[in-house]
């Protein structure tokens, strides 16, 4: 592991941040999460266009350029030196007096934290993983808007520890009208007569990287899709399901609070998919 | 400003915590704030009663036994050595992979922060502060219920960035019903009859330990209180509004959203009741 901590490279052992840290104290702090294969990080731009997206939500005027960003996390790289690599990249509102106000402090830190990142499980996509509709919902748009990602991660930390009790791979969760959102760190589909199906933003949701590349990807290859409103009877009575991530990319849903979904495997929409977006991937390099 | 990290003494500069932990990658942490007079720290029974119960909420079985973390705040004060000392306690699950699921870290990270605290600007109880409604919404508590002293803190940043950006002293958090809950690091209350009034726990909001004296007191003094639901119009036409925080005791508000409550300055309940309570603090010594 190699942490990149205000532009100093240390590894796991020294990488220290205050414990004045508005994103210790308060969360106050926003990030991005991809992988880079060859020191290539996956669609880095989109992911900077979000990451200061971001901080305009939260009223954070970023001190860098996107391009300092990037020299800096290719330093990071560098020095990692592995084929496959996770990246996750956060940016705090600094250190000041503590105090709620944004005001209080007149500084940033930045954090790059990179590692090797095995190949996922082959079984994953195989033989697709089992969710459960999680009993904690999604923090609603006017409260902590989902399509912020910053710091404030207990809402999906519950979520997920939910799933882990119950000894299943994750959990979906639903906002305060019942309706789907997303997974605790992924974008949700669902594919129902042959239409590929994905919750608007507007239901409250991140807006993924990997679910943008697949809305373009499927409006290229003239595939029947849209954003709509999923409810929790939708969802268990689908074709098929599958959640999307940047590093985990597509990973069929073949069970959900019990219930199969379509044959009880990864279906061949899904399959389809998969590669539709392998091959997209490939030529991009 | 002295600051215990793991057991080992800092100042503000050598006080750092890994950007590992979870405290600082999700907010998965919990907090209480108290105040000490010549290091007899305020209600510290109460608040540890209360790190105990978010403990529990989040699926957190803390380690450490309560007199450990009262030694640990003792020799903290000893070495600080002041007259009035701000005290911030905090627990984190700790390092481990990063990953949401709690069971991903066998660890705990405790901090203690102290500082040299002065005393509140006497204009605050002279004058009595302005606040507004904000937009922001209280989290709800299906999401990240607010009775949890947590890391999570962005939903009240946001509304206090409100504040600020208003130029006035902060802002108080409706709930999605619209209803009054809470400021964004107080409780609030309103005097109307002669009745003194404040949300109750079930309308999404933390149980601050003055209120929780302060309901104590009344009852002992039997002067005429309840826990009530208050919508934006109740709070609009009080007669008086106070909010009540360990550091800040009963501060006087004299106008919200830009409307005069009640003769526009401290009212004669609120000042009787900050006699009640200052009397109160003193029998406890």
């Amino acid at each position: 592991m190699i942490i990149n901590v205000d532009g100093q490279l240390h590894t796991s052992d020294t990488a220290k941040i205050s414990v004045l840290d508005r994103g210790f104290l308060f969360g106050d702090s926003i990030y991005e999460v991809t992988d880079a294969q060859d020191s290539h990080p996956l669609f880095i731009e989109e992911h900077l266009d979000r990451l200061w997206q971001s901080a305009k939500k939260i009223d954070m005027i970023l001190p860098y350029t996107r391009e300092f960003i990037k020299d800096q996390l290719g330093k990071t790289l560098e020095r990692l030196n592995v084929k496959r690599a996770y990246i996750r990249i956060i940016v705090t509102r600094g250190v000041g007096d503590i105090s709620l106000s944004p005001q209080s402090s007149n500084t940033f830190s930045f954090v790059i934290i990179t590692k090797e990142l095995q190949a996922n499980p082959s079984w994953w996509y195989d033989k697709g993983v089992e969710v459960i509709i999680a009993k904690t919902k999604r923090t609603a748009k006017d409260s902590i808007d989902p399509s912020i990602k910053s710091g404030n991660y207990l809402n999906n930390v519950m979520a997920h520890n939910e799933a882990v009790k119950q000894g299943v791979f994750d959990a979906i969760m639903l906002n305060h009208e019942g309706q789907i959102t997303e997974g605790t760190t992924s974008n949700i589909w669902m594919v129902k007569n042959d239409h590929f199906i994905t919750p608007p933003i507007k239901d409250g949701i991140l807006e993924g990287i990997t679910r943008k590349m697949l809305l373009k990807l499927l409006s290229q290859k003239k595939l029947k899709y849209s954003e709509s409103t999923i409810s929790e009877s939708d969802i268990l009575t689908a074709d098929e399901v599958f959640l999307t991530s940047s590093t985990r990319r597509i990973l069929p849903v073949v069970k959900i609070n019990n219930t199969l979904i379509g044959a009880a495997v990864p279906g061949p929409k899904t399959r389809q998919l998969i590669e539709l977006y392998e091959d997209f991937l490939k030529s991009r390099d």
